[in-house]
């Protein structure tokens, strides 16, 4: 298996991008294709011990920037993203993998590679750590204005991705709402509900409403929602999650006996950290798209990169994108159309 | 000045609304009504100690359960919801609190007592503590499916609160979006957008789009949204708070030598939840009904009355309506209609 990293995305490219790469080739023994300004990325490279035949490095005289609007980052058919994606389309490549700008990816991989059969919207996902295990959240961001039968598709792209990668039994699929009772909810989640009953009627295990406390509650492992309100919930998540963190220190710092509470506190705050830390979760998975894409947060460090990359392969692996066909084609159809 | 307290509601009634009013009749020199079983609530006043003289009961035989449609709390005209908020469209009371079921607070309010004037839809707001202050947010449940020129008039009326109940100087008002350009977001967003951008030509502090980030980070005082996104994030903040706090016990748990410190470090655990604790804040006001109306969250305590009294007791003397009423005139016809 070979899996392709753009070497130029993200905050700290190329030097984490590499650092990853080397630590998934030693760690995982998985091929990586470096794909980037190759003289930059060979001389981060000569920094570093690591394994030469797993690891090779492909031209690209051109990256697209982070804030760049995805339909000028199509155009850049030079970019790292671009000729990456082009390995994976032409099969030198299983999967691709960046922590650039997230819409870039998902438009340049949409252009390349295409979309699977029988799915209309591809969406980005987020794997959310609650207290008996995640959450698998989407569309994150992809789409907004969903319609109904997007919403279905995203649930068995989520509940396929559940299974097959994640290996959660018979993952629970949740519509995220306002409320738990059918007939709840806006247009959109009022009409979508109906679908996801008809598909439930076919195997689909939907649970019914999810609320907004539900994405860390632990009662659900997939929740479908449009991309506008997944996107909102994702970064008040991660904003809550550091504002807590800052005010329980401002507290600390405040009151002197707690300050040396503080101190032996140290091995429990590490162990809260690293549960919580997106980085051991290694990145968002692109559904929809004819191959696996994964894409990382952009101020990914090397384990996130690493992480991304295990879970690349563990996307070809599990060949869910066979699955994701096959459910859509089962499922999918519930919409009539 | 008289503020009604439904002693009905909440998951504690008649209890803690007693407990509540009584406290803010001692502290604040309120004057309060109690309406509700008048047995049941004469029965917890005779247990305590209070100034005779600014607290009264009034009788209804009836009250709307927690879980009740509202479409059906309407129908309850001897709940305490419609005796006492038939105290305030008589005038008899000046403001109206209830830690009751929202959505029948909301419809039973405008049965009773109505919109305010050029007003389309009412929005229930939530007070959310962050690193610098506060961010009031709307609307966090009263309306899916919101049409732009609706988030323009919850911008007005969140601002108007902002400034003269909050204190805010000159509130910046942002829009709940996807990103922070301009063009950003989904169909209502962009077209919000517009109007807002007319009406800060007329004077409003509208800053521009926040994001899913921005409800905690203290850069805006004001953010209006879809209520079905609202409610979500509301939800969502809640409960991630919980298990923040949860996680990080556990892993206390699991290190002794944490253990140790986590016994130093109670004043700092106690002045944080307290900086987060809803309980202070007093309430959620209805914006948009012709008098004051406050609602407060089911599982409140004495102290979260108490504050929602002292909320009310604010917006009475600000004479917010008043204020809304013209800026409404002013802002709201942005819109051209």
């Amino acid at each position: 298996m070979k899996v392709v990293l753009d070497a130029m995305g993200g905050d700290f490219a190329p030097r984490v991008p590499v650092l990853g790469a080397v630590q998934a080739a030693k760690e995982f023994n998985t091929s990586v294709i470096l794909v980037g300004n190759e003289k930059k990325v060979k001389e981060e490279l000569s920094r570093l011990d690591y394994p030469k035949e797993l690891i090779e490095v492909v031209h690209a005289e051109d990256a697209v920037p982070m804030e760049e609007q995805p339909s000028k980052a199509i155009k850049r058919r030079n970019s790292s993203l671009h000729v990456g994606l082009n390995l994976v389309k032409s099969k030198e490549a299983d999967a691709f993998v960046s922590a650039g700008n997230t819409g870039a990816v998902m438009a340049v991989a949409l252009f390349t590679v295409g979309r699977l059969k029988g799915v209309d919207r591809p969406a980005i996902s987020a794997i959310l750590p609650n207290l008996k295990g995640h959450t698998f959240l989407l569309d994150v961001g992809a789409n907004v204005d969903c319609k109904p039968h997007h919403l279905l598709q995203f649930a068995v792209m989520g509940s396929a991705y559940a299974k097959y990668v994640l290996g959660d039994e018979n993952p629970r699929v949740g519509l995220l709402n306002v409320g738990e009772e059918e007939g709840k909810g806006n247009e959109l989640t009022k009409e979508a509900y109906k679908l996801l009953k008809r598909a439930r009627e076919k195997g689909l295990n939907f649970v019914g409403n999810a609320e907004g406390r539900d994405i860390y509650s632990g009662d659900f492992e997939v929740i479908v929602c449009d991309g506008f309100v997944g996107n909102v919930c994702l970064k008040l998540s991660e904003s809550l999650a550091k504002i807590l963190a800052k005010i329980l220190k401002e507290e600390i710092e405040r009151h002197f006996i707690s300050r040396i509470g503080a101190i032996t506190l140290k091995p429990a705050i590490k162990s809260f950290k690293r549960r919580i830390d997106y980085a051991e979760w290694g990145g968002a998975p692109l559904l929809g798209i004819k191959a696996p894409v994964i894409i990382s947060h952009g101020s990914s460090n090397a384990k996130a990169i690493k992480n991304a990359i295990r879970t690349a392969g563990q996307f070809v692996e599990s060949d869910l994108n066979a699955h994701i066909e096959k459910e859509i084609e089962k499922y999918g159809k519930a919409n009539g159309d």
